[in-house]
């Protein structure tokens, strides 16, 4: 029996090992802005970063009263190029939202994307060099978390001048930051769009994620990290895709699409790809697997788990900004080094708000309107979202597994219960699944235009 | 940051290099009877195993008549071992389930399990000696199908004496198999029990199951099957059974059991496990990693993707099994080697019946009620299964997502349209998933009592 599926990776590993060392992501992304914030950051979990570039692109112009600015925040491996324009004319990852008289109108509004902090698409992330040593951060780099990204974004805003944005919009991932945006700077965003996205992750997505890390982790090219001047954990991330596919889309758009549809219908069965849905899943992971820094999946990933707009998750966060805050000073003022300020970044306490964790043991699942008066862990969130009070959408698909419209429900009721009088929910059909809001552009679209031309 | 996850994979892969090569899942079952078929068994994509074992355990007595016998198929990595007795006290993987005045109550019922063809628990698959050579087939083994699995339990019948069986019982990848048997054997399985199972395995399943086999495959130390003089794949078995785990449970359930709980609360989040359902999958994953043999998994795995009960498909197996008939008599009577027999067993072509193959191009996925006229898919189907007339119990579980509830109403309208007029179709609510048939045996067990205690 022979394995191709298995030969192709060989062949690829040798090919990596003769090209050199230069990561290709690099290459995938060119014709952005760049941001550079000469001060160091402080992040959530206590870590410091020197400095910080933000990638970012914009589309349409800003008003004299820079109040028409939208920012769109991005899913996980997404870059800042959400549209062609002049520097770069290859279709962005929502080329058909974008545009005069589009859904994201760019005659009315000012759109600016970025890339997020973590990433490989020009913002500071893991393959950025450290300046303490000149050699890339690797797994050096400190946790982050989702605020940590918004609190980056508002700085480009700051420096642009841009005080309220009127909106902050985004899917998936972007749909946490869009609500972490909201909740950090209440009185900056005027208008709130989150799809597909959720206020604290579900187990069944951390497992999926998890999955997805641990493949890239078990590559023995992945080395803990440091792979940057060798060949890079290709299968890995490859696998890791094929497993991320599986989350982003759903069962009946593949029973249409692949069916039991086989590849050489009139060959033996094998051991190698064979099904149609499985050459798909096998072009979708070759296709990734050198586009996208392992490391910055890894950490971006980790950042989606850990987020928790609960009022006992975010006052944590919250108090412990407050309590690093002070190594900022040592290091502009009495001119320490970030590693004298942070020591070792990875045995840093979460200092937990005082309130008892929530436990959930009830026999079926919460849902709000039964359970927010009992149950402990829904409280919390209501009382994390009490701020968000400015005109709210809250979008999902019912074929989402990996953000299923219950987590969807579960941001409305609980910002209405909070108190927001505003809140839009609607819920779509259509078999697409999780990657629904890169391809619905009629229904997502729709809804996005619809609010934000809302008026007063 | 430390990497414990890593370093747990690197000191097994030292530790199993000094343990030397002898598989440690030989270890995991024992005390089963084997049945030793001497002759030459055809298997339906033309492959032949010179000789075949089949391990298999009993419970209860068999009558004078011979009409009490129940046979259980397993699914995928299952062993005969359904039910602890005297040369194996440990609790077996249907231990509640059987028993004097139990669900399968053996005051009654003489009950039997077999390993299937493939496995590695004691029946005959890639870990066994080739007779030819003396050596382990390894991935020399050739390609097998659910219906493959089941003539071989025939075989085991037919040494037994058991000519018709007072039903046919599994789960998952044995519910398969027991919708195979009634097919097959439609005058020797008086009632048919089929639970979270499927007549053709969705696109979704297949891709489930893809990553899984990809994953293991990519493993260096998979090394195309021919591992068992070496370590074996068990970081490629660990990643494969935490993906599968995601396909057995539900959402609903974990997020009672784990929700957000974290192992470690005080810690800054890592990139190695760290919510407890990241724990618990690795842990899944550890449990597995050397109780398996990774080859059984692979050709188990793809013999569930192929299964189709169409009648195109039943056909052209049908047709392949007569045309490779004189194969047999040809190392029987002429003495001719199987390698002389079959040739190159992956050259040979799947010989399709002349109906052309079934495409989906309906905008929604099919509905039997009003596609069974249009879709010829379906209309193929029920084709397939118009000799499945004994009474059937279908059984499936609203949480699945890997045999969804919507594949066992397929079962039970293709059956009831090809005119069986006893077919008990249920649906289970609960949140356990795919393994609800291991787990929620009130439910469970109460319906294959009633089923196999009906009154003619």
């Amino acid at each position: 029996m022979s394995f191709p599926c298995v030969d192709k990776l060989a062949s690829r590993t040798v090919e990596l090992d003769d090209n050199g060392p230069e990561p290709s992501y690099d290459r995938v992304v060119t014709g952005y802005e760049t941001f550079e914030y000469p001060k160091p950051f402080l992040l959530d979990h206590g870590g410091i970063l020197p400095k910080l570039d933000i990638a970012y692109e914009t589309w349409g112009e800003l008003n004299e009263n820079k109040d028409n600015a939208i920012l769109i925040h991005t899913g996980l491996s997404a870059s800042s190029h959400a549209k062609s324009h002049a520097k770069n004319t290859k279709p962005g990852w929502w080329e058909e939202f974008i545009g005069p008289g589009r859904y994201l109108d760019t005659n009315k509004f000012y759109v600016i994307c970025t890339n997020v902090i973590g990433g490989c698409y020009g913002s500071t992330g893991p393959s950025s060099i450290d300046p303490a040593d000149g050699e890339r951060y690797a797994t050096r780099f400190p946790i982050i978390t989702i605020f940590d990204m918004v609190r980056a974004q508002f700085l480009l805003l700051d420096s642009m001048g841009i005080n309220k944005l009127h909106a902050s919009v985004g899917s998936s991932m972007g749909g946490m930051q869009s609500i972490a945006a909201a909740s950090l700077f209440p009185d900056r965003v005027k208008r709130l769009i989150s799809i597909s996205a959720c206020v604290r992750s579900h187990p069944y997505s951390i497992a999926l994620r998890h999955t997805q890390r641990q493949v890239l982790m078990a590559d023995p090219n992945w080395n803990k990290g440091f792979y940057y001047n060798s060949v890079p954990p290709h299968v890995g991330m490859k696998l890791s895709r094929e497993i991320a596919t599986i989350s982003y889309r759903s069962g009946p758009e593949w029973e249409l699409r692949f069916g039991r549809k086989r590849a050489q219908e009139n060959q033996t069965p094998a051991l190698c790809p064979d099904f149609l849905i499985e050459t798909y899943l096998d072009h979708q992971g070759e296709r990734f697997c050198l586009q996208y820094d392992a490391n910055s999946l890894l950490y971006i990933s980790k950042a989606m788990d850990v987020f928790d707009m609960s009022k006992s998750a975010t006052d944590a966060l919250k108090e412990q900004r407050r309590r690093n805050g002070p190594k900022i000073e040592k290091i502009l003022h009495d001119h320490q080094t970030v590693a004298e300020v942070v020591g070792d970044q990875s045995a840093l306490e979460m200092h937990k708000a005082s309130a008892p964790a929530p436990v959930h043991n009830e026999k079926t699942r919460p849902t709000l309107t039964t359970l927010q008066e009992t149950d402990p862990a829904v409280q919390d969130l209501i009382d994390g979202m009490k701020n968000i009070k400015m005109p709210t959408l809250i979008l999902g698909a019912q074929s989402d597994i990996l953000f299923p419209v219950w987590q969807q429900k579960e941001i409305a009721e609980c910002l209405r219960v909070a108190g927001n009088k505003r809140v839009t929910y609607y819920e779509l059909d259509g078999m697409f699944g999780h990657d629904t809001f890169l391809i619905d552009r009629v229904s997502v679209g729709g809804a996005i235009k619809g609010h934000l031309e809302l008026l007063d």
